[in-house]
């Protein structure tokens, strides 16, 4: 039986109770509620703490029964010792759903299981599921809902995230907020005592608001199901997972970190790929795999057309094509013949194309089609599938010259440029309806640009660009795959 | 024969006369003596220009034979069939060094072949060495020459970069100057009419003022020099190469590039293992690699201390470890009773020390210690030769917040936190010698930080900064077998 409308109350909740909120500014019970007030959540908050009073403006109830309301949820932020009497008094009044931040359980001792053990099964037996304990706290954009023990709130967007460690979950969707990738749901799942990651992934995969799922994983608990929920998940959409402890000592890291057990590296691997998963190779992966699922479509086969303004640029994109399994065909003659119309004659006249550096200084000339045209050439080649570009973003070369040289072009109608340059990519990105992917430079991936919010991912460079690219292709193949053995009657 | 002295007034001319000196904006002959210029040149700059006149207050020479002063170095930007007569005036009038800017010979077709060797054997028969064709230019920060005809100006410091493509070699310098790296000459070699790639390594290889080499490589013209002169560099200094053309569509794609040829990957391997090169990944890890080399002294083990606050990175970090052959060691019972001290009682009792999110939170009430104590304890124990620690940087975080909330921090007093946390990480770094790396997130290697400036580099991800310690450890073994070696008379 799917959890799934269980679920609901947790991700759109219409109210929430805060047990334990507080005005002392390095408690939980504090922080918590202030990135639910200023995350802007949509429904009521009803702060819990016997001494009354208010907090942020807020009326505080002395206890969870004296809230005359329904509780979809409740988040509890109180010493490990008071959680259980708090779950029986949730059950009691009717709530649906918590998150228990408190730590101090099954981390710590044996005892501390087995308190677990009671908790699940008394919200259980009370019709209330929960998240945790020992987690960091939810997200939930439909309803602008954050339960952040850190108060980082991400960006909001289409991505949904479920991780085994609270702190590093966050940080990476910070990080990836801040290179154009947006969030819509997250959990930290803690302890896992009751709702499991599998829980959460299963809720995702049914979600309408999320089109791409990631989660990091230190250990799994329920290995069929996992495998189980995995492959119902990516015939709707791409899963993307960060496994933590793949070596010895980062399974004996992890063991003593949520009590997960991490199996074996090669496990993982075959299982992640029977389940059409896609493994990230490191943390920074990670976040340029997710942006790539979050804003391209799957590209319609292997062929990648490269546009460069410097050739060493192009030759470290076309070899990563190479290694990923990518392809880089010749040109028709009939695109050759169209470059040569509007290209300079120095240009490489194949496949990547490169306009040279000369060529993009005529572009210091302020003519964007030195780019924009070669662009559309290969959009509209046949023998295309995807593209890999240079980066048309002017402004950030501006700040590596030196200060004079910088008034100079800053005096120039540079923003002017990239705004025609940028919309023009977009536009064309939409007429052909192929994937444009940008290879920019280290460093150049970090800050949020109209490009990426008209669909155009930027990369740090070329090789992750078409590592992107292929990643997107292998889980297209798999899905393919899949549904063309199911339609047989072979699954 | 080394070509080492003939290389001192390329490096460090008193004069420099640039051919093709310009007044349009557009042209390389005025972009290049603009960075000549701003780049704060030390020497004498002689613009030459038919028209005469005077540039950029400076007076314009209609010939070069009308200089009367000595030309350390001519710098040539004018039209390709111009350039072979005046290497004969440059070295009528004693020229001791060039660079070529001007493109349009061996890369067009066999006659520009032609008239490159041409061109080069006029130049040696009179005493005269030159860069390019087809090259960028040439920076040397001690004179503080930037011959650069995209006007790109990188850091100072202490790594030397030769590069067989102009733009990438320019754009991954600018990358990493923006995240700690500083650099010191810097060659684009072009097509190597005359100076090849190995007659510059072999330069960096015995300057005092380099402490790190840096090659962007398409193609070697001299295999067995290439092999001799990467192994008497690397017995001196560590030398890290990013190799291009590695698979079939890159080598195509190099070859149409600089003409130069790919030669196959497991060669290109074989070859850098024997000679003690570390080979880059990709453009990504040139910059953490030479920004590794360059801050950083080679660890005396393998045994890493990991800290985090927050188990997810000491994880992946822990892990990562394992899978670059590093070892992360249990700590000695005295080292854990001394962290029971002062760490809150559910820290990790073990190596990766975490102390979680809880004891992270404790430095919001402003206590520096719950980071700098653990890390003296892991640097003062004898089992531990390197430490990969979590950031301490908050302001970074803070970015991150809502807006409501980073006012309430700004509030606090984080910069001297920050400051506070900075003096005393370098401190302890260098009171006890071991290198310390900082694990950060994506997206935060890009800034220059008072950490990175003394001596404590920031990486990406836990991953990389394992990836880094491994690649200085596996060079510390291979100068140091070299170096047994050859003391038994076995080279």
């Amino acid at each position: 039986m799917s959890v799934t409308p269980e679920l609901d109350p947790l991700f759109n909740p219409k109210s929430v109770a805060l047990v334990g909120a507080s005005k002392s500014i390095g408690k939980y019970g504090s922080t918590t509620l202030f990135s639910m007030i200023t995350g802007g959540y949509k429904g009521k908050i009803y702060p819990v703490n016997p001494k009354g009073g208010k907090i942020q403006g807020l009326t505080v109830y002395p206890e969870l029964s004296e809230i005359s309301d329904d509780i979809d949820l409740v988040v509890i932020c109180i010493p490990s010792e008071k959680v259980l009497p708090v779950i029986e008094e949730s059950v009691d009044v009717g709530v649906k759903t918590g998150v228990i931040i408190t730590s101090g359980f099954g981390e710590v001792d044996e005892r501390g299981k087995e308190i677990e053990r009671e908790m699940a099964k008394t919200a259980r037996e009370g019709g209330m599921r929960f998240i945790g304990p020992n987690c960091m706290g939810m997200a939930s954009a439909v309803p602008s809902l954050y339960v952040m023990m850190n108060m980082m709130i991400p960006r909001h967007g289409n991505v949904s995230v479920v991780s085994q460690s609270g702190t590093l979950g966050t940080l990476l969707m910070m990080a990836a907020s801040g290179q154009g990738v947006g969030f819509n749901k997250f959990v930290s799942s803690g302890n896992e005592a009751d709702l499991h990651m599998e829980d959460i992934i299963e809720y995702y995969a049914q979600d309408p608001e999320t089109k791409a799922i990631f989660a990091f994983i230190e250990g799994v608990r329920e290995g069929r199901r996992f495998i189980e929920v995995s492959k119902e998940t990516t015939k709707r959409k791409p899963f993307v997972v960060l496994k933590a402890g793949a070596t010895e000592a980062g399974m004996k890291a992890a063991s003593s970190h949520t009590g997960a057990l991490a199996g074996s590296n090669v496990m993982y691997d075959t299982v992640f790929t029977q389940s059409g998963i896609t493994r990230a190779r490191d943390s920074r992966d990670s976040i340029d795999l997710i942006k790539a699922f979050s804003l391209l479509n799957i590209p319609k086969g292997k062929r990648v057309g490269i546009l460069t303004a410097g050739g060493g640029a192009g030759v470290l994109a076309a070899d990563a094509c190479g290694r990923e399994g990518l392809e880089v065909p010749d040109l028709p003659e009939e695109s050759i013949e169209e470059l040569n119309e509007f290209l300079p004659p120095f240009w490489s006249h194949g496949n990547p194309i490169d306009i040279t550096a000369s060529g993009a200084n005529a572009s210091s000339g302020m003519d964007l089609s030195v780019m924009t045209r070669p662009l559309e050439t290969l959009l509209r080649c046949d023998d295309i599938d995807s593209v890999i570009c240079m980066t048309p973003s002017l402004s950030t070369m501006v700040e590596w010259m030196p200060k004079t040289m910088r008034k100079v072009l800053k005096s120039m109608p540079l923003a002017n440029i990239e705004e025609g340059m940028t919309r023009k990519f977009i536009e064309l990105k939409e007429k052909y309806d192929k994937p444009i992917v940008i290879m920019g430079f280290p460093g150049q991936g970090s800050s949020n640009t109209p490009l990426e919010d008209g669909g155009i991912p930027i990369y740090e460079s070329p090789e992750q660009a078409a590592h992107v690219l292929s990643s997107l292709i292998k889980y297209g193949e798999y899905r393919e795959s899949f549904a063309k053995f199911a339609s047989n009657g072979l699954f």
